[in-house]
């Protein structure tokens, strides 16, 4: 829906567009609209017909010619049940957020798409003019939410950095640079047979940390070592750990994609029998509230979430202003930080 | 702002309203609300004046006008920053409400309250007519939302009873009766000093917990087994366990006011050489991801998160079709889950 723009992009329709198709004044849409009378039924057949032919969504328009603005910015994750649940991450981008936008006097609208029906009903909700921007955590190459987002020209930032967003801003770390330090400071502790537990491969930060982990380990790297599983979650690290052990019961180090799936990994090395860090060497990613929960603590890569949800929102108000329209990305800095798990 | 009605609370004001208040038609309003000619001085200041005098919002009039509903439901969490991110439960109570307002096709929309500005802020927001209904979590007693929400007069369901809560409809568990019931089981294992890590005393759970601690332990009760911590957070269990190790050295049972807080006691426990269950037995509350997570697993009341979100949100769906307008509580069940811990 909406008219497509000469750069291929689609604006969402105005009442000035309906207007300018059907031939007849502005006030005589909204009158349409507001379903008052006095207008000629010529007139209100050009109208229905003209919202139609540029996509326009009445429900915005009418609020727009009174307010122009929800003062409301999204925050969509996409994310299934369970992950939204235990990933402190998502918790803590989305604090971020809301406490740059309260700043702005926004109000932060979460979002949540697990369900196909929750994302066709999101992207009609968005189109409905309810709010201003969004901010896109944990989107994949080919979202359906995207292409929505994109096509209605709504201003918006993403957390991380899908491949297919093309100029549209985003806010990430470097994923891969993470984890080729930590793997190479962990193969720097003596291990020779170093494993890893690789999720959310259909991420680009899930993709990123295992090109990471190839790099660091070069020509040492053996593919058997890694278990591939689907979310960053603890019962993953578990099954994920499990298999590794089953597999290579030789193995001496573990990059864990993310500190809940270390916290399973660990769980799983102890029922076991394996000591940490003395049998088996274990890391993580994200430094989030697991890591200093686990036993021992753990060590890993530290994700500026609050962060990275703060520059999301504020890259968003910034074109709210009209500022910046093709800012492109930022990207945060992700230090290891060294416990005692490796 | 609102008309009073006969029953003391307030309805959000109408183009109606305005009208009538103003002497006009109900198009001469939407004609100036929608900045449209044509329409006199005279018409004009008496329909400002209307305006101002029965508290009318026109955002929320304009987009009425037209679509009669957002189609959107808000869900309320009124909870600091650290416990959003840490509180299973209230992700557990988010996605059973989205699942269930995503089956009658409306739009969940999370919205936080850390700050006084956020709670100011989301005052204005609910007064804007962005949403038709809102789902409350964690309010407190003299809770602000509470009071703008009732001003406002928005379809609405809290998750817990509040004692200020009126007729508003609500979706509980019995805190003080579970906490009665897993008490009493926890001295049946031959515990003779227990203690409680009493979290959260300014909501209704966490005052109904203590109380149906003190109902279990009867003339057995010691003021000086319970510790009174802010959150129901990992960090205030182990602060609250530190307080009671120091204090009574000879405790043998701790009931924790909920798993995080289990969770925090458990790791002083250990730290402090204390074998659980045999040297001390520990129980929590909730049954969240927690409770398996725990080591030993935890004995816990299991509360339905889940459930609560899904029947909140069919409250507030009911009351938008117009049923059940004074519906009142709904209490579900919260059995004892017996584990490892005790």
């Amino acid at each position: 829906m909406g008219r497509v723009e000469t750069n291929g992009r689609r604006k969402r329709a105005t009442v000035k567009d309906v207007a300018t198709e059907a031939g007849v004044s502005r006030g005589t849409v909204s009158r349409v609209l507001n379903g008052q009378p006095y207008v000629s039924d010529e007139a209100r057949a050009a109208i229905d017909a003209a919202i139609a032919k540029v996509g326009f969504v009445p429900n915005r328009a009418a609020r727009s010619l009174v307010m122009q603005s929800s003062q409301a910015i999204g925050l969509i994750v996409h994310e299934p049940h369970s992950l939204f649940v235990e990933d402190p991450n998502i918790g803590s981008i989305l604090l971020g957020a809301n406490a740059a936008l309260s700043d702005a006097d926004y109000q932060l609208s979460c979002l949540i798409a697990d369900s196909q029906r929750d994302i066709d009903r999101l992207a009609r909700y968005l189109s409905g003019g309810l709010i201003d921007g969004v901010i896109i955590v944990s989107a994949r190459v080919g979202d359906p939410i995207t292409r929505a987002v994109a096509d209605l020209g709504l201003p918006a930032a993403f957390v991380g950095h899908p491949r297919d967003i093309g100029e549209a801003a985003y806010v990430a770390i470097d994923n891969r640079a993470g984890a080729r330090e930590i793997t190479t400071r962990l193969a720097a502790t003596g291990r020779s047979r170093i494993g890893m537990i690789a999720a959310a491969l259909d991420r680009d930060s899930g993709s990123d940390r295992l090109a990471g982990f190839v790099d660091a380990l070069g020509n040492r790297f053996d593919p058997q070592l890694v278990e591939r599983v689907p979310f960053y979650s603890y019962s993953d690290g578990q099954a994920g750990m499990r298999a590794l052990l089953q597999r290579s019961p030789d193995i001496d180090g573990v990059f864990a994609s993310s500190d809940a799936v270390a916290a399973g990994a660990l769980d799983v090395l102890r029922d076991a029998g394996r000591v940490v860090p003395d049998d088996v060497g274990v890391v993580g990613f994200d430094d989030s509230s697991w890591a200093l929960r686990c036993d021992p603590p753990l060590s890993t890569v530290h994700q500026p979430a609050d962060e990275l949800g703060r520059a999301a929102a504020r890259a968003v108000l910034a074109q709210l202003r009209g500022e910046d329209p093709q800012a492109g990305g930022r990207v945060l800095e992700c230090p290891v930080v060294w416990r005692g798990s490796a």
